[in-house]
């Protein structure tokens, strides 16, 4: 039987696919520090939880499909603290980011087109692009200018008849960069006068360190009907289990053409919508703890890799990734060494290969990204794990 | 700002686009009797609400992209029940039957291929398809012949070098009809002399009356490896605000592709597979129960649509719909009148236009889908409603 193209084209998510082999180290009783994906161990607001047991229902009903009224309105309430102001008709609740992405790819996009996204950007843009048969356009940034958005010209120099969008993540995962105000600016400009659509993943809103200046798209009104925030609880509130994204968009007929795509799918599940309402007020209080928190891991992971002979990269300030460049020719095949090979007293780490965040050939194969999600205890073994373990690589005779 | 032509091709859900009308109905004032939508009023198993609110950890996390482990497992149990046996590597957990037909329908169909679909046909799989460029193929069914399936011949003249599946929902919705052992195996013969997928939608399995023999696709041997099943906990257990549905094949490299999609969207909400796995668990004498208040409501709307003058429809034998001719010109302008214009002691009703359940142009403008999913009394005021406003709808002066 025949698969699709579109499908067998596709790579693994370089994220997930490399969980069987640390799951054979599990099973061999080592014990596997996770740096591989961005599941935070923050406990997740009790106010979700609470609203959740108070379900008292005897059905468990279809919810509407644009998102329960209470979600759509404590979202409201929640972009108003950051000066942005969405009607209820300018906002979806979808089955977490990752919907939120397809649908708006899905509805400003048809097969052939193509996307403008800087590189490294998060491997699922690629994976959902060619599960609808969108191109990801990519504008390479590198490591030297902590990401960095090159010039406009450059930038420029890659729009074809067939680009429709400009899609970032601010702050960038895997990059951990925030743009500067007048890297929006000159994206807004590029977008007006290429009628580009600016599509601002900005899941990681609250993760800003060093007291740096960040600016959403949400807050450029000259561009506002032509930008489209993707939002997601995940990380913001460590709900990642929930699934509960939203898309907003002051451009009315793209909410309504995006909410035909959440009426056939029906709705988001009702009770993770109930407990999102909770999660949405929080007080602002629990942002300020937790992202010292993250600034201080960052930090402790930032000053252990910088001890490893031969490790590049730069201090990222936000989002909570470090893509560093390893001395290494292919960081894919030590990352699955690390988890086959190496342990130290039954411990080892994980990390992923950086390689799939870019679209361009052959870049990224020597980097890895590392989340730091780990306690501090857990982040440092685990950064002196990854550290003993390349050494130990690295003096491997060559095969 | 442009929007895609796949978006904007797409009708809005007939089922959901006139619940806005609905809406105004409500806030004067009127009841509303709902049989446009196959929202039961059955309580959700009690298990599913107990499971979730036992979980007790701090952190809701990511769950494993395929489906936790203890869902797979319960899937396969559920299955062995119909001596269909599935291994793990062989079943996925996805966002409702919704995200399980999009998934495969992307992973066995590119941009401009087809699938064979017997018309009237649960209308969202045209959306799906137009949403992912792949094009409903249509097999026209009847009323008169209780919507079974025309010749092998005349199936057959429909396959073209595009066509790839075909994909039908056995118990059929809108249609009520079961497919008889023979039918299948016409279309298995029909996919493997065309090397076709055949997709089966069977989220209704359980909801089977008047003793009739029930045979599923997942039960023919010789087609194993081109057989696809959906299937829900949504009808299944009255759980439709749950999401959470399956795919199961016992192609193993279709599975391993589709894993990919999944990956790409990361999970299906933790706390509802938690929940599915108890409403897995729920001991067959439900359904026993169910099924047989869903006869009884059955009976009563048929009984009561016979009474009217100009219906025309056959006794469904499955699933919880029927589709009606009604005699108007036009279906849809007759249930927004029964809106807006049409109430009794404060009351009407709400029917779903089924013009919207055809690809072929022009068929089931006087047709309606009606889901009998109230309670006895409630089904027998809604179907007096019903035939009151008809009623007064025919006996109108025309414009």
């Amino acid at each position: 039987m025949k698969y699709s193209n579109r499908v067998s084209s596709m790579q693994a998510s370089p994220i997930r696919k490399l969980v069987p082999i640390a799951q054979e180290a599990k099973d061999k009783g080592i014990k596997v520090y996770h740096l591989n994906i961005g599941q935070p161990d923050i406990k997740t607001p009790k106010g979700f939880f609470d609203a959740v047991k108070n379900f008292d229902s005897e059905v468990l009903e279809y919810a509407v499909s644009q998102g329960i009224p209470e979600l759509i309105s404590a979202l409201q309430d929640y972009y108003k603290t950051y000066d942005m102001h969405f009607g209820k008709d300018e906002l979806l609740v979808t089955n977490g980011g990752s919907e939120a992405l397809l649908f708006t790819m899905m509805a400003i996009c048809d097969p052939g087109d193509n996307i403008l996204v800087p590189e490294p950007f998060y491997t699922n843009y690629n994976g959902f692009g060619q599960s609808v048969n969108i191109e990801v356009n990519p504008i390479t940034t590198k490591a030297e200018n902590g990401f960095h958005l090159p010039s406009k010209e450059e930038i420029v120099s890659r729009i074809n008849d067939k680009t429709r969008a400009i899609l970032l993540s601010n702050p960038g995962n895997p990059t951990g960069a925030i743009y500067t105000t007048e890297e929006l600016h000159m994206i807004a400009e590029i977008a007006k006068e290429n009628d580009l659509w600016i599509v601002s993943d900005e899941v990681y809103r609250e993760f800003v360190y060093d007291g740096l200046e960040y600016t959403s798209f949400g807050n450029i009104k000259e561009v506002e009907d032509r930008v489209i925030i993707i939002d997601s609880v995940s990380k913001r509130y460590s709900a990642c289990g929930a699934r509960i994204g939203s898309i907003a968009s002051k451009n009315k007929g793209l909410i309504a053409e995006i909410l035909k795509l959440c009426q056939g799918r029906l709705c988001v599940p009702t009770l993770e919508q109930i407990g999102a309402v909770a999660l949405y007020k929080t007080p602002a209080s629990y942002f300020k703890e937790v992202n010292e928190e993250y600034r201080h891991r960052r930090d402790v992971l930032y000053n252990e890799l910088m001890k490893v002979e031969g490790v590049i990269c730069e201090k990222p300030t936000g989002a909570f990734y470090i893509v560093a460049k390893l001395p290494v020719e292919n960081a894919e095949d030590f990352v699955i060494w690390m988890l086959k090979e190496f342990s130290k007293d039954n411990e080892t780490v994980m990390v992923t290969p950086a390689e799939g965040f870019y679209a361009t050939p052959g870049l990224g194969r020597d980097e890895v990204r590392l989340a730091y999600i780990l306690n501090e205890k857990d982040l440092h073994k685990a950064a002196v794990l990854l550290k003993e373990g390349l050494e130990q690589y690295l003096a491997l005779p060559k095969a």
